[in-house]
């Protein structure tokens, strides 16, 4: 079981161990995320002490996880100065994202780097063992195409559309996977693959391949919208995955957007999901075309067989500049633009990341109409305007992501592992 | 200048000095909500061994901030468990909070419980300097009052309506204190009473409060709504104050309800404070007496004087049942509701608390309707209903709030004194 980011319920002390175990973390988080640091940068970014961070590269060093780079720059003073890389071949860790349409499987190294990307459809209407059999030969077959000896390899980190019961290990009642409910998965995939699984949901876990290799690499504090079957969200604050009390934090798709709009099948009203999903905008755009025939590219098509236009065809359409696509996903966007102003007014993030596979094509489109809300919206835009950026992982994100579960369970900096009893 | 909870823009690492303090403060805070824990209770929900809880206590009892309990209750062992209680009186802060109407002034013993509250108007139209005389004058009489010895008191909390620049300890651009702005109010108070000046916004102030002497003890997560001359909002997460990236973060009166509404002064459209602030109540109030004369018992005090009509009088009437007053305050409840629903999605807090002197004397109405909303709308119901509370500081939240600034800075366990450099 990942050990979870959930604040206890009583706030614990820390103790020398756990100290230390934090400190490597704090450590090699630098090394990581600024290749080529040297030891004195180290310990002026981090606040320890020349001693305790020569002592922890030692250690990590000797593990093989650190090496100290061949050549060395000169500092000011003519004196040669070490930098300090992580040996990225030295781990790897291996993820799977599914859903009702797809298994993807990535590979990364140890700066979360994708090696090797390999996806295949979804049974169709199987039951959990051939699911979990499905996954458990991607996983053989991407991990055999990257050659990663298998000792190198941490552990599998297992990405679903939530909503999760992670006490049980096991996806609790998804909308799209009924036949999956409450069945243990993650127990099944260790099985079956002999591997330790690390469980999340598909929004957290691209959050956490954003940070550990994307564009939220040591940002401290980051809302993360991820555009899959829904839209998710995954939030860092500073510097921690958060949660929630319940661990069902990052709704970002249920904030309502219209609270006196229609019922949503979440029980809210007016939610993001209903103007801004990847069904939704299949809708809209179908009633336009059905409106007012010939008016677009996909007009031809729709008459043909209305089916096709799929969420795919609408965002390659508005990617092309088709006016009814454009208008369709400018919608979207603007939807998306009132949720990310709410999110930014509330938790004043230093950063929004968009990311997943659903935006596939309009990444600019979604990140130019947020950027313009952003400017002009948020309470604290006078003092900065929040960042916007759409993920460098592209459709990768939810693979990438759910292989960085295991880089970021094994050597994140977690408060909780520091205060956890 | 009080520790900022601001996340570093590196990860920090931590050592033996910072860990020593952290541990001092998370066992006070033991002590401090659970009067009579014993020395075992404290170790076993804090995870710290008991030697190091001993430690520690015997340095509280000898800084005369614990006491053991004089009576011992029997363990089931029969042997005798010695109780610790906070010696309440050792200590007492004092705290401000004033706005464009009145100056509070509250003195608190150690446990965050008020021994005075003293009001008195705000210099009207004055300069800096009677503001602050004034201030001074009404922090003297109030620790005269309570009778404390100066020596006891840890220092002088002040709180304003936002925003602020804490860098330099002064108001900035406060819509209904334009005359302050950019006055050095920090420094100044500090000079004229004699005592280090901790500065925050009201909202801040008064959800720290909640969390020392209020609803929100030993809650992890929670979500302060405060009503006064505006709506604004405190954040306290994995049991510490969240501020955000530019210490701007809880805006919950500028969370958009209507995104296609009128736009706010802030540049927003729709916000929470458009309708459910108190000129928004008192407008609304006044546009339906107009309309519907002898409908209210409001009806004729509007006919000879509409400008007494004011918000405390709508909350009044409100409460002794009047439907004018009743129908205005739950539509702006009802308003409330949709920014809290929105809270619990994003956040997944484990309670929400509404205070402050805006909702006197209808705090049950607005509970009544949030808790309807948050029974009926986050996804994570299925999983825990959020609670919610009105807060037992009542109309003094803001003050209390003010003087419990300078008891966190001194003794709440923050993760950014362990961390900081």
């Amino acid at each position: 079981m990942d050990q979870r980011e959930r604040a206890p319920v009583q706030q614990s002390g820390t103790n020398l161990p756990k100290v230390g175990r934090y400190n490597q973390a704090v450590v090699l988080d630098q090394i990581q995320r600024s290749d080529g640091i040297s030891r004195v940068e180290i310990a002026a970014h981090t606040g320890l002490t020349p001693q305790t961070v020569s002592g922890i590269v030692r250690r990590l060093i000797n593990q093989g996880i650190v090496r100290e780079e061949g050549s060395s720059r000169a500092s000011g003073s003519g004196k040669p100065r070490t930098g300090l890389r992580v040996n990225a071949a030295a781990r790897s860790a291996v993820g799977l994202h599914f859903d009702a349409a797809q298994l993807a499987c990535a590979v990364l190294d140890l700066l979360g780097r994708p090696l090797v990307i390999r996806r295949r459809p979804t049974p169709p209407g199987s039951d959990a063992t051939q699911v979990v059999a499905a996954m458990a030969e991607l996983t053989d077959a991407a991990l055999t195409e990257a050659d990663v000896p298998r000792d190198r390899v941490l552990g599998l980190g297992l990405a679903t559309p939530g909503p999760l019961d992670q006490e049980l290990g096991m996806v609790a009642a998804p909308p799209s996977l009924a036949h999956l409910d409450r069945i243990p998965l993650q127990h099944m995939l260790a099985e079956a693959t002999g591997m330790p699984v690390t469980l999340d949901n598909d929004a957290t876990a691209a959050a956490i391949g954003e940070r550990w290799s994307g564009a939220g690499r040591g940002v401290a504090n980051f809302a993360y919208f991820f555009f899959g079957t829904g839209i998710g969200g995954g939030l860092i604050l500073n510097h921690q995955v958060y949660r929630g009390g319940s661990l069902n934090a990052g709704e970002f798709g249920h904030l309502s957007v219209r609270p006196d709009g229609p019922e949503c099948y979440c029980g809210n009203r007016g939610c993001l999901e209903m103007f801004a999903s990847p069904s939704a905008i299949v809708g809209q755009t179908r009633r336009r075309l059905a409106g007012q025939p010939g008016s677009s590219s996909l007009s031809q098509t729709f008459a043909e067989d209305p089916a096709s236009v799929d969420h795919a065809a609408i965002r390659r359409a508005a990617a092309a500049g088709d006016p009814v696509a454009v208008a369709v996903i400018d919608e979207a966007a603007a939807q998306v633009a009132t949720v990310a102003s709410s999110v930014a007014n509330l938790l004043d993030v230093d950063l929004i990341v968009l990311g997943g596979h659903g935006i596939g094509h309009v990444e600019s489109r979604y990140v130019d109409v947020v950027a313009s809300a952003l400017a002009t919206r948020p309470v604290s835009r006078h003092i900065r305007v929040v960042d916007i950026t759409a993920s460098p992982h592209g459709a990768d994100a939810a693979p990438v992501g759910s292989a960085a579960l295991v880089l970021h369970s094994a050597y994140s900096p977690q408060l909780s592992a520091l205060l956890a009893d």
